[in-house]
């Protein structure tokens, strides 16, 4: 069970309980006096758990660690009273002498980024049901292929123990699409600008090495060039070239994907690239009014027409 | 560029250098006499870098924060001497009092899990060429369509503003294949045992809400129900029926992904599911040794002959 599992199951007792506003928290007595600045301030989430930023905490000024772990012990506790199921800890980095008091209270990092750390402790009953953190890294190829010569442009990478024959490509920056990936990576690499046209092919690996431990998500998108003039990396290629497609399927001196990509564009070369094109829509999303990008199969006219997709 | 331009531009200098040997480094003078165990001790890897791991470091033992930001600075002052591109902390969370100081060196989190962070420091000349961390989310969810019947299993989220229909899914968990993912939350939502049969669409979508900032990867797999009785989750879901295809095709209660992925089932259940099936196959890697899935449009056998690959 993902989010969306964690989300279902305690939307309702969330809402059950004491709303959206703010909620603070601290060591106090049953019969709690006024709240003061000794408390530290957590924001309820929908799904009942509890968020601190310790950046937006009056009562952390000057505190050290060991008098940082009693207000969240005493914290903790509360939450645990009114039936908080998790609670979340925002750390800036310059505060992170405080995460080894969390640390001995039981929170453990769920991520961090650049200057900032979150960790989590489960409160509720059984295993922890929060959603884990990103899981994939994505890397796009650009199979450039120019119908009207027959010809596809192949790259060796530099620095490999054995010279393969493959797309250019690399890991996609964060927010990117993978059709603009694709379309970077392959100027960059090798002067040649071109244009998405569809997705061919997607791989998943686990562990991947270079991944820190994590997947890695491959996808090889069909582009179409815009020019033609090579004028590669001399610090990551040792070749390019546009090599014709069939000897790129035929040869030995390339990666099992590579082939297999070789193969389907040959298929579409003669038999028409709808055979093994996944085509890309740009859609809204429903609740958000963001945009993504869905890719499959192009469905003829009178199935859109049937779905109301047209 | 990513972490294979990463790779490459500093494969060549690294094997130029010291080669693979452990580097210690610290304060010392010129004339530097025996190396001592007040030294960081550092680990060089093949990309010019080099990782310390805090929790091998005789050297921190009893140190305070302060006295560990001498340390580091030195080190940092002989990395750079020796000409190494970046260096990578590998941080305990019981030794984070010790993350402030690097901080303040110009150390930044590259990620954090569970009960480590990791922390980088660009060396190198201009900006950071260092490969980033996991950036997508992988959701599944199953097409569970039952060609005999022309019914698909859908359900109806508990939670939702508007009870949508859609297919069941949620978030893969760590290592997990998208097959297994589509399959095993079949299972857990609906009681209803499936299949793995093809891969039909896949969705990119940034700053997905509830991935933390992070990108989301959403795929749908057509899936061959083995058992067709319903015994739904009744926390996550509302609903949840076996629908004709065609209804679940021109109901305007779902989303739009459901509805074109129903039009896409439609088409297939007509026409041949391989008109929009990708197909799986697992291959070995060409370095590791590990396995990865491949999912692309089948390919003819003449073809498959041509390329190698039967």
């Amino acid at each position: 069970m993902g989010w969306l599992g964690y989300a279902c199951c305690f939307w309702r007792s969330a809402l059950l309980r004491a709303g959206r506003a703010g909620l603070r928290v601290g060591p106090r007595t049953a019969s709690s006096g006024p709240r003061d600045a000794s408390e530290l301030k957590g924001e309820l989430d929908r799904f009942g758990g509890v968020s601190v930023h310790l950046a937006r905490q009056p009562a952390l000024h000057g505190l050290d660690a060991t008098a940082f772990r009693r207000l969240l012990q005493a914290a903790i506790q509360q939450w645990q009273f009114e039936g908080r199921v998790a609670a979340w800890l925002h750390v800036p980095i310059l505060q992170s002498h405080l995460i080894a008091s969390a640390a001995s209270l039981g929170f453990r990092f769920h991520h961090a980024e650049s200057d900032s750390s979150t960790l989590t402790l489960w409160l509720g009953e059984g295993a922890s049901r929060l959603p884990g953190y990103a899981t994939h890294q994505v890397g796009v190829a650009g199979a450039v292929f120019d119908d009207s010569t027959r010809k596809v442009l192949v790259v060796q990478d530099r620095n490999k123990l054995k010279n393969m024959w493959k797309f250019p490509g690399a890991l996609s920056e964060p927010g990117e699409d993978i059709g603009d990936t694709a379309v970077r990576e392959v100027f960059e690499e090798t002067g040649v600008k071109s244009e998405f046209r569809s997705l061919l092919s997607i791989r998943q690996q686990h562990q991947s090495p270079g991944a820190f431990g994590k997947s890695d998500m491959y996808l090889i998108c069909r582009l179409q060039p815009c020019s033609f003039t090579i004028n590669f990396c001399q610090q990551e290629c040792l070749k390019c070239e546009w090599m014709d497609l069939e000897k790129l399927a035929r040869t030995e001196n390339t990666t099992p994907i590579t082939r297999r990509v070789a193969g389907l564009l040959l298929y579409g070369h003669r038999e028409g690239f709808d055979k093994i094109d996944l085509s890309m829509e740009e859609l809204p999303a429903v609740y958000t009014g963001l945009f993504y990008k869905l890719y499959h199969r192009e469905l003829p006219e009178s199935y859109r027409a049937t779905t109301g997709t047209d």
